[in-house]
């Protein structure tokens, strides 16, 4: 398969791993919206002989309560197939015995309730939307300059992502931020960061050749997948601009308007 | 005096110019609070036969509020002896017919009062503290993003300074969030500008050779004025941290533990 192109290459997938926010619906006020065609799409992977993982760096709440939201948009999907950042990121704190400073968004502080918060050692950013306030980012970094080894975390490294009511700043742009003010390079934890693909990989029991990535983000997506060697197909949907498809180092192998488009040519390409 | 070091170097001055902030005082709460021997530095150096000028990357307030605020500590200063960006950046808008949306301190605005703000085609960022909410920077991008050709105006690039209560993130550490953002590089007016150290050299009529830069930040105060090719002198004051003396890149001509020991040693120099 390492020579077939897009959509070529889907003869022999044996697994699909999809980004969630601009793949499967947008998000926005209350639950956002299904983007149209992708609830049977996901039901339409499901029901072929392809396994099926999702791969989101969202963390505005925990995994069971954004689980909870993609069900009630109509989803077919379990918690065990989600992948997201925070989870991950407990278990490298705990393992490396650090105690974070936390900026984050408030749903998702409960999947930190198990790590020892006092006298913190670390910065851990996430998506805060609002939290990120000047007072908020201030203290973050007073608390690294406060450190002997400053160790800032951020939940991935995206520039933007886009809600119903437009386009709005990701944590990476908050992640530069505090790099800049602090003079250090933060450890991205989540898409694409190599070790967050991996774990998906390892759950399925797969090799990067076998798998394709469709997400809406080049750079994070298809680019964290590519280097990875999985495939990687941007949708049109979602955080897509038409300048992503002449981008300098990132090229996907695919490119689709939707994530159902996508499923139709997979599916064809394996005869269904 | 080129290849002289300091304080040698003094002996052929024939200007001296001061960063505010961190130098002549620490900002805070109310007016912030005199530097000790500062009110007295600047004095002395007004009675020498060196001409002075007062380069401030500061846009908080209007030029004339924050001269007033000098004035109310205790300082020999007037608004003609001080260089400031907005002004600048005032300049340099209208000779390009740009339109900004700024985001910047509520005081600083009535310096923009005679420039078009209509329909922008530029975002402008100053030091805004607490105005660098989430809401607001997410608007500055979103500006950003629906131009053909975005550009954005930095009112210097300083990573942060110091007040009474501590450290505070500057404007800098924004305008690194919104390159990364719109993937585009800032143009940065103030400190350290080449063209804005040009403009008070101009304005004593003197040489870079001749002219000494004293200030608390290592990159934009004493690196900015030697990449002139002027005399940089770093302050222990101000945002002055022990591992300046061992930065990577730019290496102080000197540095002295405050304004007054600069001051002795330059008038001593000078058989004063």
């Amino acid at each position: 398969m390492a020579d077939r192109g897009w959509p070529d290459c889907a003869k022999s997938l044996k697994g699909v791993v999809l980004d969630l926010c601009g793949v499967l619906y947008d998000s926005g006020e209350g639950d956002g919206v299904a983007i149209p065609g992708s609830i049977e799409a996901v039901q339409r992977l499901k029901t072929s002989d392809l396994q099926l993982r999702f791969c989101t760096n969202e963390t505005q709440a925990t995994r069971e309560k954004f689980v909870a939201k993609l069900q009630r948009l109509g989803f077919d999907i379990s918690v065990s197939e989600v992948f997201s950042p925070s989870p991950a990121a407990v278990a490298v704190l705990k393992q490396r015995g650090l105690r974070p400073h936390l900026l984050v968004y408030d749903g998702v502080l409960p999947e930190f309730d198990s790590v020892d918060q006092t006298n913190p050692n670390c910065v851990l950013i996430g998506d805060a939307a609002e939290n990120f306030s000047y007072q908020n980012l201030n203290e973050a970094f007073r608390v690294l300059m406060g450190l002997e080894k400053p160790v800032l975390f951020s939940l991935g490294r995206g520039r933007y992502y886009k809600e119903t009511d437009g386009l709005k700043l990701d944590v990476g742009v908050y992640m530069k931020a505090l790099e800049y003010a602090c003079d250090l390079e933060a450890e991205v934890i989540g898409k694409p960061s190599p070790m967050f693909f991996q774990s998906v990989l390892s759950d399925m029991g797969l090799q990067p050749c076998e798998t394709l990535m469709i997400g809406d983000d080049l750079v994070n997506d298809v680019g964290g997948a590519q280097h990875c060697r999985m495939k990687g197909v941007q949708v049109r949907t979602g955080k897509y601009r038409p300048s992503d498809e002449r981008h300098p180092t990132v090229t996907a192998d695919g490119t689709v308007d939707t994530l159902a488009q996508a499923v139709d040519m997979i599916l064809a390409q394996r005869g269904h």
